[in-house]
């Protein structure tokens, strides 16, 4: 099935110089992280046991921010820049990495934790590739 | 298949008081209308004819913030307002429709237009939906 | 001393129609607002009684959100459309409203909750009078 | 004067560690790029040769969206992460300087580049001073 993001930047004017595929994966890895991470924030919030999960909302609202501008800025296609983009990307992977450290280490007591960990490292891991080829 | 909205909510320790499908449904209609619009934008400035979609250029990033603080707001579940969560998606609706409208002035012209008019539309009745529910 | 804001206003290529004090002071009160929202939200997650603060860490993040998209709306001046502002400062008189009463439960123990109360009133003082202008 | 930033940063419940100093002028600066980026990005879109800033309101949007999280990550005080900060530094000063690059060869043409600029170079150097101290 072809995807929303697929077909923006099939119907994009101008020629992306990226891969198209390495580019979608990661755009959407992105908006799914930055849901995951406004969605965790606001149920540690709801728990019983918010005072031990301040730490783990906190790095989720961060997470949520840097992945957002990234996604954005990664869906223009309008003469992108490439130096940007690298650093933004690098950027995501040290708050993916950081999120999930932390989502971890209440997996075992919080599903969405867990759920919001296993995002964000799958959102790390579609920024790596997406660094390694620009 | 469970979506990933579907999980979080599901997962939330609080209980929701709104049909949680109808909020999933809005939910996820807003995220893909926030990057239809995002992407329309984008691919509105790489257009020769930019100066002729200035207006859907504009109502773009405009329906892109509503419908953005919009999908924030309502994927918070802890402790809701329904008189905001009301007044949103009435802001919602109005700027639904207005991009749909300025979107379709440029459908045949630019598939990607076509793609973001479709979008707002199935946003809106989504946010219609819910607004008669709350 | 001539703001940024009213800098920017006064060198915008098209007419704007809306008056410019009441506009100026509206996007500046927005912007002031979105900052000591997430500020305070930042800060009763630091609270040691942090579960007490849920209700207004929450209202801070919404009041954020919809002054956020507000503040980027209002400041677009090519082509604006009134009845998306006029719904979207609407929106915004409900969230600064319960901000303001949520926070001002918690001024007396936090002062961070008294500053954001107080900006919170101005914020809403200033999209009604815009509102009555538009 | 004590500016808004000033005084939440002051009323915080959590020690910050960081120069308070460095850190109100940076996320002051950071905020200003936002809104400077916001409406240099709209004025561009105003403008009858619209179709050449094609380059500068792409540039604008992603300095806006890219600082907007810088200064929101760097808002908040609880359980800071020093490695996030610096990476978002980072990329706040090659969005910055490529941004003031940009708007600085419509200056002439245009004053709200000219201004739009000058905010970006006041920011970068806020960045890199405050890099420097982290």
């Amino acid at each position: 099935m072809v995807t929303q993001t697929e077909e923006f930047l099939r119907l994009h004017p101008r020629e992306s110089g990226t891969d198209a595929e390495l580019l979608r994966s990661c755009i959407e890895r992105l908006a799914t992280c930055v849901q995951a991470c406004t969605a965790c924030a606001d149920a540690c919030l709801g728990e019983s046991d918010v005072a031990g999960l301040v730490s783990c909302l906190r790095t989720d609202l961060d997470c949520a921010d840097v992945c957002r501008a990234a996604e954005q800025v990664l869906t223009r296609r309008t003469e992108p820049r490439p130096d940007l983009e690298r650093s933004l990307l690098q950027t995501c992977v040290v708050a993916c990495s950081q999120c999930a450290l932390e989502c971890e280490r209440h997996a075992e007591a919080h599903e969405h934790c867990r759920l919001c960990a296993d995002t964000c490292r799958l959102c790390e891991e579609a920024c790596r590739r997406l660094l390694a080829a620009l």
